[in-house]
């Protein structure tokens, strides 16, 4: 590969920008002035970059306003982007979907909070003290468990949720994801049978059928799971495992009573059941919401953190929180499976868990977020659409539309005119089954081209 | 947790550089001058770090000559330290040793090259190319295949083995260890024969019997593995698949042969076997070593690439290279279990490898390694040992002592003098069969202790 030239390079870091969608069409770049202070670059260095954006056809100069992002961009193609119509609506498909952001659509159907949200946290502000906090762990593998520093923080953070652990209950993993994994492979054999959420997070389905596990729904209700069900089955069948979340709910955004809670461990004790509790939105949400660790101490259950979606998904860092024999059975196979979680990013995640500011991110976070349910809520109601329940603040609503009974015909339908949705069924246990339910992330819901969609195929007034 | 003063977080850095050995026992610190110069500090920030530690018994002032590490210190306790004699030799123990860095001990069991070795290319450095790169990525899931830089930079690195793929060949994955289970899962079913070098990589026994595999050894020798073995072995147990390590081999050291190579690949394909070809080891040999993969060029071959031991453990990628079809099958995979690798460390990779100063490193790297092999074989013919095989530059040699038939009684007997080796038995498929040879990590061989603690034994003159 010719060396580039440094204009090159800064060209090729606007171009993915947009590329990404964090720079969207009709916005303007940052001024000459501000991108040279901004990056220390000579002034001739960004002009040149600009120029040569502007010859690309991705940006245009507007006289005497600056630079902007050229409209009606052709939609660059990802050199990895599926097939949407032959694999459509499966796993696999709506998984590749996530890594693909055409920047002419609108991201209803995403999992994952905007970009925005996040980057008030500048990652790269961190670097510095990652490196001061010891060079050589640098290079090596990490510790079976994880790093010390940051499960002692974990420790704290925990203790503000009323979760009391020991850094040995403690076991970093690399994101909620493998956590999930990790507990699959140690607690599940091929044949057993488990109970996740209906709907429920469907890339754990995956993962359990992988492992040739039979799964076996339990209806998530406004206030968690469907007790009477859960009652039946734990006597039918006897599962070890049963795979859920209390608050946040994917894909309904609802969150588990107290009542509910109780009664829960109460059953989990009478039958000998685990319960996963995975917390991946506990950022979004404030540190009293109802846990079901909080209330059974790590006897019955296993407690999945991440901050994917709060600091970062390219870091890779979540952890699991359990009783300590619990947790030496997973770090072992950890290590088995991987050596070790990442040791540069779980020091980034400690260092960022320390700055004051960190508080000051996740309570911006919340209000935003609240806001954005809010402002959702209210989107959906002026659409007439049926809400499954109204939390005060939830990244996902879960609604249906009078006159579309089937959400994978609505998806289908949503795409041709440039509008990404999650339908239902790719949450169902049984995916057959027709859903009208769709996942709406709270934060595009008042996208102008939603309403146009839905007025476009009648379903709106 | 209170805040910390800045001294005292540089006392905290420092001492932590001294419990992981980057600052071993007599070694001078920086001046307050190099001190303040190289991180910015005011002097007082400084003076008070050291007198912290002076206080805690960890450095010492000497009169005029400045501070310096303090001699006889309690070895550090990690957390997570295993019970050594109760779990003795099994693979978890033996994994479970790699991340305990006893201070006073000798590291002639390590897997791992001298973190000395590797500072060089000082990561810290490298941070702000990453984030120039594209800042809206850093809070993101990767792409499915991996960061498309990388893969095209990793289409060059392999071009230069004579390897030809497109990016759509390769596949990022969290190290070489992820890899092997990402094939294992979606090409070995339980009860499945699979094929490996006896002695091997024992990290790779361990996730194949987790998976229900059975495992059959081919010996190794010391041009490549006993091909009248293999063949017998293939005909009478179909087996599908064949992990093994052309070059650097672990544990022997050995690289395969090119006649070997070539018959190899012929009784792969007539026998229809797929070549799993372990290249962890890559970067510390010649570009033209030989590969089973650059012959074959990924017809029966999947090829796994790593840069934990040459650039940093902790960053955690790895990828594999292989035809279209099987990249894509193991990226969904991936993806399912996954989501993603970490972006932000494949984009760290990528800035390095784009660097001319890589090169540079590379080179030094095996100049270092030369040198160690060379020093390391003297040393063995000092001791009247038996050497395996003679590599130009291995990071480990595989050797054995008249009168120590049992290197699992020798790795006890070290250890009690302070010597950590990695006896045979682990590196074995059958670990019950006593084993007579030992893994020698170049790097340390010189250890005067390895000598005084066979001379203790009686093994050396």
């Amino acid at each position: 590969m010719p060396r580039q030239t440094l204009a090159q390079r800064v060209a090729d870091a606007i171009a993915r920008q947009i590329a990404e969608g964090a720079l969207q069409e009709g916005n303007k770049l940052p001024s000459l002035r501000e991108y040279m202070r901004l990056h220390g670059y000579a002034k001739n260095t960004v002009i040149t970059a600009y120029e040569h954006l502007a010859s690309q056809g991705l940006v245009e100069a507007r006289h005497g306003k600056g630079f902007f992002v050229c409209k009606n961009l052709k939609a660059r193609k990802e050199d990895d982007e599926p097939e949407p119509y032959t694999r459509a609506l499966d796993t696999i498909w709506m998984m590749r979907q996530q890594f693909v952001r055409d920047p002419g659509h609108s991201h209803l159907g995403e999992g994952f909070p905007p970009i925005e949200w996040l980057m008030d946290m500048r990652l790269d502000k961190f670097h510095r003290q990652v490196v001061r906090g010891g060079v050589s762990t640098l290079f090596r593998y990490g510790t079976r468990l994880g790093n010390p520093d940051l499960r002692q923080r974990l420790v704290q953070k925990l203790a503000d949720y009323q979760i009391a652990v020991s850094p040995r209950q403690l076991v970093t993993t690399l994101g909620a994801n493998h956590a999930m994994d990790l507990i699959i492979r140690r607690y599940v054999a091929p044949g057993d049978t488990v109970l996740v959420e209906d709907p429920g997070y469907y890339p754990l389905f995956g993962k359990l059928q992988l492992q040739g596990a039979r799964m076996l729904g339990i209806a998530r209700e406004a206030d968690g799971p469907d007790l009477d069900t859960l009652e039946r089955q734990l006597k039918k069948h006897r599962p070890k495992l049963f795979f859920l979340q209390s608050v946040g709910h994917n894909p309904t955004g609802s969150d588990l009573s107290p009542a509910k809670a109780h009664q829960l461990l109460q059953l989990a004790e009478a039958h000998d059941l685990l319960l996963v509790e995975n917390d991946a939105m506990a950022d979004f949400k404030p540190s009293s919401a109802i846990k079901l660790t909080a209330l059974d101490q790590s006897e019955r259950t296993l407690y999945l953190g991440s901050f994917s979606k709060s600091i970062s998904a390219a870091l890779r860092v979540g952890f699991i929180a359990g009783s300590k024999k619990r947790i030496e059975e997973l770090a072992d196979l950890k290590m088995l499976l991987h050596n070790s979680g990442a040791e540069y990013s779980e020091r980034t995640i400690d260092v960022i868990l320390a700055e004051g500011h960190f508080l000051r991110h996740l309570s911006r976070l919340q209000e935003r977020l609240r806001a954005a349910t809010q402002r959702g809520l209210a989107v959906l109601d002026g659409l007439g659409a049926e809400v499954f329940c109204r939390p005060e603040q939830s990244l996902y609503l879960w609604a249906r539309f009078p006159g579309a009974d089937d959400a994978n015909t609505l998806t289908r339908q949503c795409l041709s005119q440039g509008v990404m949705l999650a339908p239902g069924s790719i949450f169902a246990v049984d995916r057959q089954m027709p859903v009208a339910w769709t996942r709406l992330n709270v934060a595009y819901l008042d996208d102008p081209a939603f309403r146009r969609s839905l007025m476009h195929l009648g379903l709106a007034g």
